[in-house]
């Protein structure tokens, strides 16, 4: 049982790793920590946009969630030249969900992206997390998610 | 001087452990460095509720991020095996306030957090943080807080 | 060619390190790395107020963001006593963006930041980062940033 095979056992393919949008990198190695830069949710090639509690429901805002997840996960891989089974634990997802005021329900979207991290790396994928909104995200993303994530040597 | 005995000078009482509102950990372990997930204030068993500059006074959001602070530390110790003595370093906080656009007195909000982590921790409780606003938060909480704590091996 | 080289070289004198604002400390270190707390934007002694979108130009929010990250360079600087020499990597920033709903190009505000990491620290300021929009700012700041940094032993 690999985090590969069980990325292949829900069908998931890793799509190329996003670039940065600006002049920073998507991911910095330090002391054996992965900090993986803000991921935006790509779905068919293209960012999902809105805001929850407007033009965004629920149902499209988990699968926002889960796209920033799989991005995560490419930006991981890719920064470990390939290697994915090097993680040793998803530590922290910092999640920010583009929300009207009285839009309340950003556990709920953040866990599209949290249950795929546990789909995917098992134990090693329950991690600690904060989730809030934001009045707005960059290029109207309705969704943007950043991780730290534990090496393997 | 212990910081459990911290604790009972300043007529703190740990709750219960807040239970994650969705499918991640409270708190994770990586490289002597622990990572509490965004906790919420709860007061009397309730969470408090609201937005500064609208239906939360500055005093009450206070009140809300210190026991947002009373959270984090229940979260720590749950995460040591009861063991609060294990803390070497409130390292930095993370602080979102549920505000309007015209309320800018994060700062004094999340004093409510920075100061209780001084009067527990001492010298280890003096922190890094940032703290900044939100249009809402999950559950429509007033402030939420997130944490990293370096830890004795 | 040293980091205090570079900032010579584009003409930038370090300002006093700003004090918190609140009950918490600039920075901190712990396991060889150092975290920043949230940086506000002074250019000429005055915070840069307002909001993306609404009062503050693109263009003057590049500025605030610069701002910010001399300042971050100020603090990393004083926290080291004075040796800039010792960091190894710009780790991570985390950057907000105070916003109207409708603005959404905090990467482009946030560059200001990224880019003059570039310039000071070379290959070393290259980071990850988040960059997302807050309704509003502590005092009324147009950008907050934050940084994790690594250092030599």
């Amino acid at each position: 049982m690999s985090f590969e095979s069980n990325l292949s056992d829900i069908g998931i393919t890793l799509p190329e790793p996003a670039a940065p949008v600006a002049s920073y990198r998507p991911a910095v190695i330090a002391n054996g920590m992965l900090y993986v830069s803000g991921q935006l949710p790509f779905i068919d090639g293209a960012i999902v946009t809105g805001k929850l509690g407007a033009d965004v429901s629920l149902e499209r805002g988990v699968e926002a969630a889960r796209a920033c997840g799989i991005m995560l996960i490419a930006q991981i891989k890719a920064a470990l030249d390939g290697d994915l089974e090097r993680v040793v634990q998803i530590v922290k997802l910092g999640a920010f969900v583009a929300s009207t005021p009285d839009f309340s329900d950003q556990p709920k979207v953040v866990n599209g992206a949290s249950d795929l991290m546990e789909q995917v790396f098992g134990e090693a994928g329950r991690h600690a997390r904060s989730a809030v909104a934001t009045p707005v995200l960059p290029l109207n993303a309705a969704v943007e998610i950043d991780a730290i994530v534990a090496l393997r040597n």
